[in-house]
């Protein structure tokens, strides 16, 4: 008998198979970076020139688009969105339309090749979420932007075409639907209760201890009650605080160590797994309140957190037609699991 | 530059990469069957011991579970959901979940092994599409079932996991999220015009014709404004009506001729890719009102459709971080490769 389980954030039901869980070695998956992959890349230490001029980087000595450098952001060569201009919002008859104004930025977390997350040095990864903080603060004075989302694919099935260890950063000019779903269900429960619904469901995982993976005194991370995926994985900052941007250096490093932590139990139990995270952000509060209407003010009622997706099993049809997932590994059996890999 | 552009049924977002349109041979994918395939599998003729028993078939002579069948349904023999029990909703502290209630079927299409979509004959197309329809609504008459869902997975990389062409029908307990957002904005529109918001979806592409891949006096399909993927069709009938299962013998068979010209036009402009195709459905009107709620009367405002997607790009952190897809093929190009197909 499987168990369908709804996601208060999400609002998204879930199927989990309860009784035919699937194992972790059950899961086959193309290796993430192909051995065949040659460098020097474009991202790589000497190849600066091959690279679009950096927008900000972290480095001992020498001046701008040098090597030596710790961290470099770089406009996406071939960006998805463009910085200038203005959204010239308009309707196609039935259909809306605006331009594709927005920002695309490459946070290069390493100057080396190959580095798989869970051997990320501590250092070297904090220096990257700094660098993606700062980048995302500056990216939200522009009132055009709507939302900031900072993410990172890693493996060809994950959608990575750079193989070179990288986060991407996206400002786009929209609300998107996945999070206005989430900011919406995160007002109504607030607006009822007073209280955050991250908030809530923090101490009811604490509590119950059956989905914990990692836990510190700042960073929380299990694995959700209504996960889609198999080893999905969420991590919350256990102060309330809506904006990823406003977090401390030194916060950022120990979100960092705990990030790592959580990469190294399931590299220990998946292996080499492809996975995407993505940082699920407050909206941008700059934006004109007229503008923004409902997501304006959102300071008391969103959380901030990391969504860490393990690409184990492939979207089917039944997926495509419902949104409503079927996941073969029961969350708490997954915790179990990840708990007891170190 | 990119364009934003709105879909007004599903209320989502996609960028259309406009400039640098990607052509029909710039797509890699896997071969959907392997060659390495081997076959009699227990979907073939002359296995049927080897299934649970049939549930429908069309044969000329014989009894049930012999073979010289044309078409067969049979349960899942690993079912998602179990058709016996009552739904036992239940509050987890702050979570929902009930018990996974529900039918798995599969429509065996054809007694041969391997037979690619475009090269389905009418008649055995025609044949799975009526017993289909005919699973489906005995499948309505169960009033804990609030959603009946059709699709068809074709390719490992679309999360096929038998080769054998096969149809699969789910019923759920619950209106899947994807299917409430639909429903949602054709009921919202219905109430301010009076009007079906597909139909004139219909009437609008109809009119101006650039996104029509193949139309006929019963079906249109097109590649809608906010295509997330490139070469995703959708098909429609012309005629306004909310439920596949009231199709009658006739236009099955003029859907099935309908639906293999669009797969022809597909195969001839991207080879044998792997796809996705999924009825959209309106929800099931014999659930009891009360229990059906917002869901439970809407014979006028929506309208069924085919949602075909090539599998030919991979989710990354972006989309599942947003929603909001990037779709490197605009509809119009793509449409103007399928239409000059044939």
């Amino acid at each position: 008998m499987s168990e369908l389980r709804h996601d208060p954030l999400s609002r998204r039901w879930v199927t989990i198979a309860m009784e035919r869980s699937r194992r972790p070695g059950e899961f086959r998956f193309p290796q993430p970076v192909p051995s065949s992959d040659t460098e020097p890349c474009d991202f790589c230490s000497g190849q600066e020139t091959r690279t679009p001029p950096e927008l900000y980087a972290v480095r001992d000595r020498g001046g701008a688009n040098s090597s030596n450098w710790v961290v470099r952001v770089i406009p996406n060569k071939q960006p998805v969105f463009a910085i200038e201009g203005s959204i010239d919002r308009r309707a196609i008859g039935l259909y809306d339309r605006m331009r594709g104004i927005g920002a695309h930025e490459i946070v290069i977390e390493t100057p080396i090749h190959r580095v798989k997350p869970a051997e990320m040095p501590l250092l070297q990864l904090s220096a990257a979420l700094t660098a993606s903080r700062i980048r995302m603060s500056d990216l939200m004075r522009d009132n055009r932007f709507k939302y900031v989302l900072l993410f990172k694919n890693y493996g060809e099935t994950a959608g990575a075409t750079i193989h070179h260890p990288n986060q991407q950063i996206v400002a786009t000019p929209v609300t998107p639907l996945l999070v206005s779903t989430q900011l919406s269900a995160a007002r109504s429960y607030f607006q009822l209760k007073e209280r955050c619904l991250f908030c809530d469901v923090i101490d009811q995982e604490l509590d119950r201890g059956t989905r914990i993976v990692h836990v510190d005194d700042d960073f929380v991370s299990f694995a959700p009650y209504a996960s889609r995926f198999p080893y999905e994985i969420h991590l919350y900052p256990r102060q309330h605080t809506h904006q990823f941007a406003t977090l401390s250096d030194a916060n950022t490093e120990k979100l960092s160590a705990h990030l790592l932590t959580v990469f190294r139990r399931l590299d220990i139990v998946l292996g080499d797994a492809p996975l995407n995270w993505m940082l699920v952000n407050g909206p941008n509060t700059n934006v004109d309140v007229r503008r923004a209407g409902f997501w304006a003010t959102l300071e008391h009622d969103f959380h901030w957190h990391i969504e860490i997706l393990p690409r184990l099993t492939p979207m089917a049809g039944f997926e495509w037609g419902t949104g409503l997932f079927i996941n073969p590994t029961p969350p708490e059996d997954a915790a179990a699991f990840l708990r007891d890999a170190l």
